[in-house]
């Protein structure tokens, strides 16, 4: 999410989620703090999305919780925010589409939607139009030429406001560690036409819901080689539905066929489109290749992994490969064959975008700290002053005048991780941790509450710390250490209870590490009678 | 860990460990299940060692404390072997040491040691000559023509057993996807020459610490370069420190320069190794990188990450170079530069050891299904009869004679998930990942144990579910529902006590995910006074 200013007004650019990593058991999804654009409302004039990935519309429903302001988006990205929306059950929220060529005002700033190439239908750059100079905004985009809707990239919009003269370049950095240029998409065209023509069998292709290109692709190729195409997974069939009703897709109806209907065609006939590129649980492939979906795939199949792993996911997709072998398919996969391209510009690409925009500042946006810092030194070596390039930090704020730009100071920013209903607090994320490394013991001390004479025996109970049923001893001795410090409550005063129940604790663990060498986490605790 | 059975004869071929993933909270490491051989120790002739990998070796002193038996290892393997004996204070376990061309007897089998290359010095592939004919096992390997260590791989002897005629081979299936070659060792040394002809600051190189041939060449390109060299990370000391004695590695003694001794010299003058290339957090990298290391690294520092991330550890490696681009630091890493080669061979070199041993049986291991599966495709192509190749399964016995092989029957196998001093149960772990992902909440019933009432409050506290000072009210809701259902002890029979339990847990377990969308573990206790 980024935000842009000038005086009063504000326009917000994107709204994404990012998933959780290894790091945050049992989140759902991270989204933005939005404590900032909360507390100025008032002054939002809207929010323009460049592309309909989670990345930059998940978190819109969220942030109409928080605030309303009129989204604009081309028809497909809107489509897949109205569908968000309605998932959330929000109403009321004003969405406009923009094509690309048309111009929005919102308050002292014009807006020129530019069509760019990328893994999705629909997606755009931003031209914004300031009392100061333009702004230009690049979504995520690669430079595809001969890309599967047949409208290239709109370079020469580009290089329009880049001779007027570009005040600022925000431009995608995911691949900026990549050299040379990213292949189009129609390149890969080749891997599918020899694939099908040697498949005996079912053609099962797993790739991204949201790639339509790729989707039309493969049903082009199989559709080709007389086989009728079936859409598995409940994201795929939705954006496959929103995308033939608005013509960013071309199917013929009668060349899609649902699953109870496959066995009317022979394996030859039959094409299987499904998610779970990333070996996501639950997904499509996933549950194919784990024998809980009613496509039972085996030998005379070939499964293609139309995707690579995206960064945090490469166990899971090479666990599904692994079982998929296992079951006797064959699997085409990126190791093993040009099956997929990227969606984000390489280098080369990169300095085109810089070099057609001209700005005087550059501000290398998406991507991780290494990709904007290299982003950074390819805009130096294209000739733009040091001063000049600016890496954005979340919550940073970054002042453009037409003579000079400085990071002048931040705003509240950062995640929030999200959990069911709430966001969640790190001391809870962290005991869970420590939860899941070594389980939980609990000790329950029943005392009279005016003597502190323990009136019950002293119970220890633990889940995922040792099964319980196997250490009798070590949960006898455990008892006998805890009621060897607890009879000091009889004699201690009621300010004292707070350091027996530390000094409980800290002998446990010592006596529980020197017996197992392992760090359960151990919560004493005392009921009065 | 292979087993090789002739007549009453057992030899074990490796022992190692493998390291958890991300389904197995706590886990120290993971060994092979050794029932089978617990249960046939007398019958075990020897531990054959091809290399001192942990997924070779890693299991060793788990195995000694079950079995005693003679193991057979290169002088440097056995020196990494004897050190991780020392260190579980395991003694009495007889090392051999055997030279590549030597030939040891165990029982009726022979075995030669034959040179091969890999990323570890010592590597050695095994002829196994059994009465019914020659077994060679490749170890893990490459074929390099230029290793660091002036001697190749010892291809005409496994030429000579291939000539002869060879019963099986057992070949390293690891890079069984890449096609092409491995390049030699040597190949990058060429990238270590530029960047250090370039960096004006310290040269900091992460690696594997058992890559003695990697340490060498740094160390090689350092010093030619003006520079010193000081090795960080507990494991690159101990390695570096048994490899110069033995002769594996040559720096000389007056180059190696103590980490408290480098402010003797000037930043152009230093070059660091270290351990963490796999980001591991505590790893020396990973400390640099979060600045809790004495190394302060920042502007000025070039850090080679000499090593391509393990699958599972991409996310790892990414933060870490992030970091150390935040700092400052210029980062060269295999995205960027060849600063790394596998230590496997790839599908040529695979075809190569095939076509050189002319095995009768092929049975590729090492690797995960879809390597095993590859490899076996390759050995087919290669012109070995389907019904000869055996893709061998965890416990899976494979009967061998002169004339037919067949898979027959299994013997007691599988992972065995080490955390602290002893195994674990799949219960426990399973408690873990539950209490990973919503936590854990606790309810204690006070009741008094003739009649059943209550005698004191309804206790709630939770750990790893929700920030309980931010929801008194939850907690009161629910306690109030648990009382609810707790006034039925009063009337109830003892038998009907689980049932009781059962009903406060579903009813609230019902209750607070429709309050939070969480799913936390309900623990209920009763004590009865």
């Amino acid at each position: 999410m980024t935000v842009l200013e000038y005086g009063d007004d504000i326009i917000i650019i994107d709204c994404g989620i990012s998933f959780p990593d290894d790091e945050m058991p049992g989140i759902d999804v991270v989204i933005p703090d939005m404590t900032y654009l909360e507390s100025n409302q008032d002054r939002i004039k809207g929010m323009l999305i460049t592309h309909g990935h989670e990345d930059h519309i998940g978190a819109i429903p969220f942030a109409m919780q928080k605030f309303l302001c009129p989204i604009y988006g081309t028809t497909f990205t809107n489509a897949l925010i109205r569908h968000k929306l309605d998932e959330h059950h929000i109403e009321n929220v004003e969405l406009h589409d923009v094509r690309p060529g048309e111009t929005v005002e919102l308050g002292s700033m014009k807006v020129e939607f530019i069509k760019t190439s990328h893994s999705i239908a629909g997606a755009v750059g931003l031209a914004i139009m300031t009392p100061i100079g333009t702004v230009i905004h690049t979504g995520d985009f690669k430079i595809d030429l001969t890309p599967m809707d047949g409208e290239p990239i709109n370079i020469n919009r580009f290089a329009y406001y880049g001779s007027k003269g570009v005040l600022a370049l925000l431009s995608d950095s995911t691949n900026a560690e990549r050299t040379g240029y990213t292949q189009s998409e129609r390149e890969i065209g080749k891997t599918f036409e020899s694939v099908f023509s040697q498949a005996k069998g079912r053609v099962i292709v797993a790739t991204f819901a949201s790639n339509v290109y790729r989707m039309q692709q493969v049903a082009d190729v199989a559709i080709e080689h007389g086989r009728v195409v079936c859409f598995q997974g409940r994201s795929m069939e939705q954006i496959v539905g929103i995308a033939q009703e608005l013509g960013y897709m071309h199917i013929p109806e009668e060349k899609i066929v649902q699953l109870d209907k496959l066995k009317d065609y022979r394996d030859e006939q039959i094409c299987v489109m499904t998610t779970g590129s990333q070996g996501e649980p639950m997904s499509g492939l996933f549950r194919m290749a784990n024998a809980t979906h009613k496509l039972n795939v085996g030998a005379g199949d070939t499964v293609i992994i139309s995707a690579s792993a995206i960064p945090g996911n490469e166990l899971g997709v090479a666990r599904v490969i692994n079982q998929l072998y296992e079951k006797g398919a064959h699997v085409v996969y990126d190791q093993m064959a040009d099956v997929h391209v990227s969606g984000h510009a390489c280098r080369e690409e990169l300095k085109l975008m810089l070099s057609i925009t001209k700005p005087k500042y550059f501000i290398p946006v998406h991507g991780e700290a290494r990709h904007l810092r290299i982003h950074a030194g390819l805009g130096e070596q294209m000739g733009i002053r040091k001063e000049n390039i600016f890496i954005p930090q979340l919550g940073g704020i970054i002042e453009l005048t037409s003579r000079k730009g400085i990071q002048s100071g931040t705003v509240p920013a950062g995640s929030v991780m999200v959990d069911g209903l709430a966001g969640i607090e790190d001391i809870v994320l962290n005991d869970r941790k420590l939860l899941s490394k070594d389980g939980v013991v609990l000790v329950i001390i029943t005392m009279d509450g005016e003597t502190g004479r323990l009136c019950a025996p002293v119970e220890i109970m633990s889940r995922g710390f040792i099964y319980m049923k196997e250490a009798e001893e070590l949960i006898e001795e455990s008892v006998k250490l805890v009621k060897e410090e607890a009879g000091r409550f009889e004699e201690a005063d009621k300010s004292e209870y707070t350091e027996i129940k530390n000094a409980i604790k800290s002998r446990l663990k010592s006596y529980l590490y020197a017996k197992t060498h392992r760090h359960p986490m151990i919560v004493p605790f005392t009921i009065e009678i």
